[in-house]
């Protein structure tokens, strides 16, 4: 069994405690939240003990893994801190929004030796990763154009956009990751423009919430990814890959598979689910199965901690893109 | 230029008249209708002259093909007329009700050796047909179920129902004539079960308006047939088969091509087609193809009389099954 | 907690096994089957105790629900055992294959006045259960007619069919459920044809393995329900309902939502799931929660005993009327 | 009858030939094509006389409107003639490829004041202005993104490219009218990336193959275009508008609506309509209608020359975009 701590009590920590709970081989030992009561609710939920500092808890040889998922900024202190005690580290994406400190998080992993995973769940979805093999196994030839659309259901409470560090970093990242592993070249180009139109109070943060990108690799592929924080019919998330022998499409998700047609509006169809946490519920189970493996086995996970530095790298580039108006280099 | 007499200038006589002026090899000389004024108000759009009895027309040597579109209760004296005037006849479906009448017919025809269509031009339409070939190309093996949904949009005002010959040889009677031209076997057994349930004052004629219809040919493939006289979301055509190594299946088709998604609801897409006018159009039209070139060739129409008598034979079995509550030879 | 036995280690007996131990609260606690190994190997998997006869178990105050998963013959006497020693049970369909058989086994239960539910999965599963929820909600007004097309990836093995009960009992018995469940209404007429077109070696026990059957309601809805044993796409289940208002489709299941176009035959979309225990996973696991829940509250379970004697009912009558070559009243 | 003199008898001359011959008020009187041989083969299918030189139709009363589908650098000497002799102008996109001689065209269309319609046919695509009536209508609030899929099937032979004026005044054009069309907002802002990955050959002249859009209007509405010339599976045409209340997409359309599903590579569908001659057929047929009706009611018809206008400066400034490596204005 592979002991884990859990740093994060919130949203994305409560999914990776379940995913934790359910694995055959791994059990949920700590629940750590500066908020006690926050860790507290749900350490009792899995028979964890909740801690508010996670000093005791990495102390814990039975302990051998780590989960981060608490708010960004405090992402290089708790790899520094797992990594020192000798912990596997799954940590949230992005790693950090200042890339100096990735730097510095990418040298201490690298010093310790330890596994160290970034959350880029979508890359274990899945119908992405029948994409990715797909266009890996020549289906479509040479892949020539990605349309990435990846739109939220409604934006976060606006207390959320300040520590955010940005659209392109909080949001079009993922994108950025997809686009990467998909088309299995860097993209050594990248524009972005972007606007606020759903709400000016996104706006008076120097944010936005509405947004296109266009990457173009080495070889001259071309990726357009199309962001928006509101799609009043659903998590919107859809990717096509183009190439010289054809063309793959993903489908969108409903929980229920029914088809209505009326005198009115024919054919409608139920919403799409709801948002991440319903559309992308495997993924994150199979990122900690990789994860899990990974740490038994002795290898590398899948998603490598240059993989975190490279899609930050990109998302910086957009905003910087965005602000002067040209075609920058990552 | 094949000269054509048209009797009848109802709603299907308009189509085929329109047709026949779309005809590049074919001309519209005469409309002949007992109603004189509707002959008239047809004919003057197309230039041809109108009539209110078919003897002119048929004297004419100009006329070389006539297309009956009358009541069917009529259609043999046109055809016993139109026959021993040596045209050839494109005649709409049923050719009667009576298949002492029908056989009379066939030999009328076949003593005058004219050309001879029946009016079933849903073999004519391109999905149909596609579908037809591709069955007869093996690409589903053997087939061994069909399923064919035709339904209207609305039931026809309560007059027409006395003499209609009853929902089966009305209606019933193309899906029977499709079964057995895309399964290329005749059907030895007949089973039917029908309801009133859309509006009584139907079920008071003695018809009905909602049936399944289930068939077996020789070689034990199966065939179910359902039809209702009103579908509010429009006219609902979809056949499928079902075979050793596959399944085919058309597609309704819809005047627009636009989905909508929305938060109430989400993915409405516009009407079907309203009804067979719009669906079948182009069957329409190819019907009048083949029927012209078969004259300009000198071979046999696709759509053979002794087509017209099985399907006849089929729906009177329909009937007869659904009075008797068992299964019955045809 | 629920402490659970499970009687038979098959196929079946894996599903509800996992499904047990999932439970928030309920826990298995034994596995029987004649077959002691295959006992031992499921509970080994699942920390419960093996046994090749129930008797220990259900004298064991910790089991207070027992599954019965065994062959369709032992049924009755597990049911009585069960009963005697007052569990609650859920029982696979169908019941019996003799209606005698399945009268006393309702009797036993209705005697010890035991919690009792058949294994009618489908009504459990999300789809079914919101198409349902919208046909009784007038979501397309009077229910009219309703098709079913529930068809198997491949036939089972030829030893199994000896004991089915033949094609009705064995498979048609889930659509006939839906039937009665979705309708809101006893069929009252049922009419059956069917050809052995698979495999002559099925038609050699007397069995067939393509099936069309129609049922008719008091109130004259008319229901057609397709069976195959051997869709080489996969697993197909669709159920469609047409009403006075509209019409709702079920939509097939695929693992990966992905479509390919290319040059030659565009728009190829991955298999759908493979068979029932992929495709009605989800429905498994909600029945046992009604079923705990059921027990928890002293309420029935949602699929009572009467169900089941009415479901077989039906299918026996599909039998009759197939040899019978008319319809019958079941 | 409006009389007609066409100008060019090559693809695009045939399409508009067919029409006035289709269209009910019009008549088709000249053919006039620099290769005579051509011109007579044109109009000797439709009675119509044929001519190398325009003098002749453009002096004879009865011809009241021209349609030029004459290559582009002769638009302008056309356009000259005609308006001198006072004839209604129907003009093949683009106008011109050089803004100068636009203008200079505009003028002198101006200063005649004759109807002048530009042939983006697109705008009278059915689907297409659904498409527009539903976001003028607010059927998804206000418009904040639109994406346009344009990809032909297969690139034009390599002497087409010398006078193509590039992509993105040859075929990007048509999606930069589409966008101000639906959007009803001027772009203040364009970039573009572009990339030659299908053909060297088409690199060699300096053109590309493959592109990428994005424009921004002065309210923030943002609009990608990504174009292709070769699509493997038809021709691609497909476009989406996101709203504060919803999306609208449009659905490619194939000739046959028909599904096959089979045990390797499930489901799969006929080939999209080949390219625009078929899927835009009825565009160009009410393109025709509305220039016809426009000269009978002398109105102006629904495309300006000023959308002529708009539309080459944008194309114009994504050229410039691509080159310079920034937005700019267009």
């Amino acid at each position: 069994m592979t002991g884990f701590c859990l740093l994060g009590a919130g949203r994305i920590g409560r999914v990776h405690a379940a995913n934790i709970i359910a694995h055959p081989t791994a059990s949920l030992r700590y629940v750590v939240d500066a908020d006690f009561a926050a860790a507290e609710a749900l350490a009792r939920r899995h028979s964890a003990v909740p801690l508010d500092d996670p000093a005791t808890a990495l102390a814990d040889d039975a302990v051998r893994a780590v989960v981060i998922g608490t708010p960004t900024d405090t992402h290089l202190d708790m790899v520094a801190a797992a990594a020192a005690a000798g912990k596997a580290i799954l940590c949230e994406k992005p790693i950090d929004l200042d890339i100096d400190r990735v730097d510095r998080c990418l040298d201490i992993v690298a010093r310790h030796g330890i596994p160290f995973a970034v959350g880029f769940n979508r890359r274990f979805d899945p119908t992405l990763a029948a994409l990715r093999r797909a266009v890996r196994a020549g289906e479509i030839g040479e892949p020539e154009m990605m349309i990435i659309t990846s739109r939220d259901p409604a934006p976060p409470p606006a207390r959320y956009f300040a520590a955010s560090g940005g659209y392109f970093c909080d949001s079009t990242i993922h994108d950025l990751d997809l686009a990467r592993w998909v088309l299995g070249e860097e993209p050594i180009e990248v524009f972005a423009m972007a606007s606020c139109l759903i709400d000016p109070a996104i706006g008076a943060t120097g944010d936005v919430d509405t947004a296109m990108t266009v990457l173009r690799t080495a070889s001259g592929r071309l990726c357009h990814i199309n962001n928006s924080r509101r799609a009043v019919y659903g998590f919107d998330q859809r990717v096509e890959v183009f190439g010289a022998k054809g063309m793959l499409q993903t489908e969108n998700q409903r929980e229920i598979g029914l088809t209505r047609a009326t005198a009115t509006g024919t054919d409608s169809r139920p919403p799409l689910k709801h948002f991440y946490l319903e559309r992308y519920a495997e993924s994150f189970a199979r990122e900690l199965d990789d994860f899990v493996e990974a740490i038994g086995n002795g290898r590398a996970p899948a998603v490598t901690p240059e993989d975190g530095r490279r899609a930050l790298t990109l998302a910086l580039a957009c905003e910087r893109s965005r602000r002067e108006g040209r075609a920058v280099a990552p």
